[in-house]
């Protein structure tokens, strides 16, 4: 049985305490926030945990083996090394850290301890996002030429973060997932309107090698509630919607192709194939569940989690290089 | 009566044709198009038109008093300036032409012959997008935040001219009536994926005095057909579905509003407003048979057109701008 | 070249004769209609037909060798025996006569005058209704259970014909082509609203041998526009939703399956599989188009039509008996 | 604090438990289920409860204030006449007997021991239902003329009543709750596939005074989850989509009048109005939250609830009506 503490029980950390408390193989021990009302509501809701003000209480407990992180992104770093440094295995929020130097620092200190470092990325978890990997990876789509996704609502304002980095992580984590390469250049462009100092809406573009584009468009002031992903390659296009209950994914068996060759300008035409559509059945399973039970099935057995430091790191270099984009007019900036 | 030549009748020529026939002040005399077989498919639909391969009797034509051109981009303005050099009024097909330096040329000319000079930027002649116009100026959305805009599906791809100068027309046209400004900064991400020197997928942002932006997505290689814009303001949110065939607009009564002061760090938080969805009725008259009657009257009362040369300029301009960030690795471009 | 005639230009008529003169073995000579302005403007759009408000010219016109009927229905019976007597082909709109006494009637009179009698039951020239047939044919969807169909819609009031005889017909000679098999069994509960006389909205529901059923729900007063059918069988399901433009048909890979044997009350439990949906690619092809394209061949090559005078026949026998049904309290009326 | 005994923990007894720990007011003290499995899953989720296999325990309690009965339908009468009996209040999941004669006796007693008595029929304590009510109530739709319910969906078959019995009795008490009088006739088509025994498709057909019409559809066996209502008035529309998260409710403002007189047959037409559509805000309480709330209110007050025994009464009336229907034929069965 791991024992586990949480910091921080704001938005998130309730359903990291649930899943944690339902999961067999781990109990809740200590949650510590700086709120005592929100303490004292999960301590209605779960008798059995003791709280604290201060998180330094669950670091120094050597009874507990998890220590998970569920706060502001500024404080991630400096509690993920306390914790590590105590030897704690350590799940983190996303994004893991506010920059990548902290991220690769996280990283050495985990390897250094032999501690698991893993970040909350949560929809790599969604068997949503496993069935659209499975199916770019059996070729399917043939050669990919450009993911476009929007992830786009009303509310939930950050104040210490604009909405890439609260938003894109999300994105960056599935494309990145996706198509298990890096991008070469990324653009950012946005606007704030609510807070003069943080960013509400914005546009990314990942470049990848070849024509291989990604788009993402994010923002907290749009009146419906879209999470949308497009998947377009030679041979099929697909779309994954997340807001649909069930249907969450579509594949089209469409595509365009260029003629082999033509004798003169009038005779040049595309040829598009428009087919069938096909709903794949999607399980229903909580992604967080999945996702905690990886991690502790990964200290179990000394395996690298699907998503851990690495992974982390390039969704943050992305966050990077695109914050550096908007801080400069724009400018294209390339990942090293 | 008005008497029309037609030049072109490939994709869009027969809608001119039929409904210049429609309309009662007009007729259609003859048309022109190098592919015969169009031509005598025309022949067939309307039994009293002429038809010829050779564009210069319909300008030599001393009876026809107007003529449409829907050719290929590249060559709107030779076509243009040889019938208002004719004294012809002259309609022609978005974007006005190739570049701003034809653009202005055929301003001045039109000038000159005091001839009527029109731009095909059908979607100004929407209810729907009048409606939108009517919202907009009344103050109902508050201070505009952004207008977001994607216009995807699959197909109809374009030789001459890339994805931008083929659909963006659309969105930039309808965003400066609704505007009624100019963007600063134009900026442009793409890729061709089918022919190589054509970008078939791009992403258009322009940026306007204050926090105000305009996103545009434009795609031939999507599997949905999305024409779908979103305008944002302080007050209200509006969302165009084009695609949609009688509920095209929604108007969203929700906001975000920040407070005007806070004492702690904890006590900050936004306020958001959601209330009640209006979907406006809208009718359906055929766009094309307002413009085309809008032209003829402006003709008829010696009026400026709503979408005259200086409209088409405007579009114009931010097209070029948009092409030369794409050629310089989506650097911004001011607009001069 | 086949010379039609054509009774009746009201709603329906100039889609018939725009279909016969677009067509290549037929032509449209005549159209007759009582109302002078239709047939003005039915001259105005095609200038070589003639006109007359006196059908019996085309009755009596030897160079016309099809006469087409789209008139109230309780002047088809009237129309039919004319043309047929006069050794016309007939062409009549649904349904196909006001009784199954009149409908036999013109069959025994097409017989004898060896002449081609077919009903308008254009749904069964759709690419939609023709995949579903070619679905449930193939034992893809296993045993049927039950068909359930709605046509509900605002507005076009009939004057002379309640709700049941104006949209019902659409949906039991769908059913009845999918299915092959006649009910045994017809209820209907109606009210009328608006017109005392008329029911303006009505429930059908059809008993065939075994537990299958069919349900018809028909309005003229609903706000949305629908014309949905849902096909249950055994093994998977399936819907036809003819207001989408392009994806008519979804198959859904879902059953319930009841357990062979179970020996408490406790382990009594059914077993639901949800499985893929599917969007089968369906064309655009004009159903009015292919279904006088197939008159035309049938009088060709002396063939039964597919909506021949029994399928009309059939049609009216289920709406009399729905009439029936409604004047008598709803009780449910046997099908002889 | 009322103390409260659950009598079944299956698929909805969960829910009422957690909403009676969560309310401020009340507290479970004892959950009784013939399945320990289900009770040890009790046990686990909320540590202070204590289960047992034998209701009576419950009834003997003298700490429990509040009997809630979420057991099989044919159950009802017999434990909550022992509850009553016991001075217990009861709270019974619907519908609250098998038979008009169990809910009159029920009533009867609840009366004499003056203890409340009330059934769950959650749906009249939705926001969506409670301004259904609002819009009705305030006549902006004018005269009622038909509502239209469906409830469709795959899976969750009973074992001892029929799809009426199961699905209706929602339909039914929010019909019932917006229009405030009872049906005269009542009439059910139904048909069995999966049991024998059990109907697992049924249409209702209940038809109030006047022409108003109510029609409820409702199937185990449809690959879509349906459940949609259609209130039909003379001056509006009113569409209740119960699958929308959040848009539950569209007004139209559509309608149809009928010419106050006219002279001749072809001056005869009708008047559609097309107007806009509103989507009213809901909010998203939890409606059982709401409803053991009520409940809670009207024990301290002594006020009568609104889903009461009476309420329970006029919705089993109807399914015994329907029942009798299915069971003679179909024939119209008129209420008492």
């Amino acid at each position: 049985m791991f024992k586990v503490g949480v910091i921080g029980c704001g938005y998130w950390g309730p359903n990291l305490i649930r899943n944690f408390i339902q999961l067999k193989k781990s109990d809740v021990i200590c949650v510590a926030d700086l709120d005592e009302a929100r303490l004292a509501h999960m301590k209605r809701l779960y008798h059995t945990i003791e709280t604290t003000k201060d998180y330094k209480e669950i670091i120094a407990d050597p009874e507990i083996d998890i220590v998970t992180i569920a706060t502001p992104v500024h404080t991630h770093y400096k509690l993920a090394w306390e914790a590590l440094s105590a030897g704690k295995h350590v799940f983190v929020e996303k994004p893991i850290a506010a920059s990548a130097d902290e991220a690769n620092a996280l990283i050495a200190l985990s390897e250094k301890q032999q501690r698991k470092l893993m970040v909350g990325h949560t929809f790599l978890y969604t068997e949503a996002v496993r069935k659209m990997k499975e199916i770019i990876d059996s070729g399917e789509l043939g050669e990919l030429y450009y993911i476009s996704s929007q992830r786009l609502n009303l509310g939930l304002f950050q104040q210490d973060i604009n909405v890439i980095w609260d938003l894109a992580p999300h994105d960056i984590s599935i494309i990145l997932y996706l198509l298990d390469q890096e991008p070469q250049m990324v653009t950012a462009i946005g606007a704030s309107h609510i807070n003069p100092a943080v960013e509400d809406v914005a546009v990314l573009t990942l470049q990848f090698a070849g024509s291989l584009l990604g788009f993402i468009q994010t923002s907290w002031l749009d009146p419906d509630k879209i999470r949308r992903m497009t998947v377009v390659g030679s041979k099929k296009m697909m779309v994954y919607d997340d807001v649909q209950p069930t249907e969450k994914i579509r594949i089209y068996d469409k595509s365009v192709e260029k003629p082999m060759h033509y004798d003169t300008y009038t005779e040049f035409h595309y040829s598009y194939k428009y087919g069938d559509i096909v709903i794949p059945k999607i399980g229903g399973s909580e992604p967080l569940r999945t996702e905690l039970s990886h991690f502790i099935e990964c200290i179990e057995n000394n395996e690298k989690p699907l998503s851990d430091g690495e992974s982390g790191l390039h969704v943050v270099k992305i966050l990077e290089a695109a914050q550096k984009s908007l801080d400069n007019g724009n400018v294209g900036v390339a990942l090293s």
